[in-house]
């Protein structure tokens, strides 16, 4: 088994039936011991985050396969903080597609001229480059486009895929009280047919809920929905 | 006549016709003494060079005129250094709407893992938000229209009248071997049609210009189109 990628909350080994198995670290996102999603750097290492962020991968990656989303899961290992995934392209050198609900986090940042900090936003979709050194500079479906990351008609279907996704995640966490704030998804692409697929996790890590205008961190969001 | 807005490059004053003077300063953006249209800050005076702006506005805005595209232009007063305009109506508090013919400035440090530096571009379209405590955000077509800015109808007019206005410059400069890289516009809408019209200048303060690899520093520029 080969590590090929030592991410910031992953590692990644590719196997030897040509899957790949993500390892999923204690590492969080974050700055001055802080947790943000939409941070680039890990901040603080939370012993158990790694496994929680995978129970709660595992279950919305079920919770989506059974809807008929495509995704690149194939089983998890709770004791060895492992996932199976099935092998993706990426889309350039990787997208971050983003939905939001609510105008928070660097939303707020750039157009706070033209809304109120936590105003609800109808499912925003954007998409930022994953580019550390550039500090995943966003991008315009025309830009994307012309740079040859992903045609118009791509840019339709993870549109469209991102969105339904969203709604399944907050739809999920509203039946325990919870409201989603903002997600962020990558995709790629899989199989002979190269389908726009969902990869990577779903977890704390990856998203902003709220319970009672409190906002939950990663550890706790997964206590609250598996428990 | 009153003064109602002091600006970076102008001043505006109102007129008793109903339309505004404005008033043409020596002051350019740029940042440690060096020119740069991109920049957000007056980084130098220049003698003479409110004049020279003025020249080239009233050249090209006479060009854009004969060529039927709508400005706000009325007339222009070059020994006072004044443009007359008709009223406008802003997007939002403004924004602009840039064209670009090659990578370089803020595309290419956004997205210079996907491009060379200075690669050409198909006319490329990119609107920012004009809001200087933010930097002056890029925004997408989705979030204009989300937030109140721009339909995707408006968005799409000004995107086509946007290429049509860069392409008739970047006519004008090839005349003189002189290569147009990009070059930034603001609109707004005017008249009891509220037409969407270009508004603002069009100057050596607006655009990249190259000759033989040379970039054109502003006042060179109108010596070059006007001498």
């Amino acid at each position: 088994m080969e590590l090929i990628y030592t991410g910031k909350t992953k590692n990644v080994y590719r196997l030897e039936d040509g899957n790949y198995l993500l390892k999923f670290k204690d590492d969080v996102t974050g700055e001055d011991g802080v947790f943000d999603p939409g941070s680039n750097v890990v901040g603080l290492t939370i012993e158990g985050a790694g496994k929680a962020e995978l129970r709660l991968t595992k279950y919305f990656f079920e919770i989506l396969k059974e809807q008929g989303i495509p995704t690149h899961y194939v089983e998890a290992d709770i004791d060895n903080v492992t996932m199976t995934v099935k092998p993706a392209t990426l889309f350039g050198k990787g997208l971050e597609i983003i939905c939001r609900y609510r105008a928070v986090g660097s939303f707020f940042r750039r157009y706070g001229d033209y809304c109120e900090e936590g105003q609800p936003l109808d499912a925003f979709v954007e998409v930022t480059l994953k580019d550390d050194a550039r500090e995943d500079p966003p991008i315009t479906e025309d830009a994307l486009d012309m740079l040859g990351i992903l045609t118009h008609e791509e840019y339709a279907v993870l549109k469209e895929l991102t969105r339904k996704i969203a709604l399944i995640i907050k739809t999920e966490l509203a039946k325990k009280d919870i409201e989603l704030y903002d997600i962020k998804f990558e995709f790629g692409r899989v199989g002979p047919d190269r389908q726009i697929t969902l990869i990577d996790e779903i977890s704390g890590g990856n998203m902003r809920a709220f319970k009672d205008g409190r906002h939950i961190q990663p550890l706790e969001l997964e206590k609250l929905i598996l428990d």
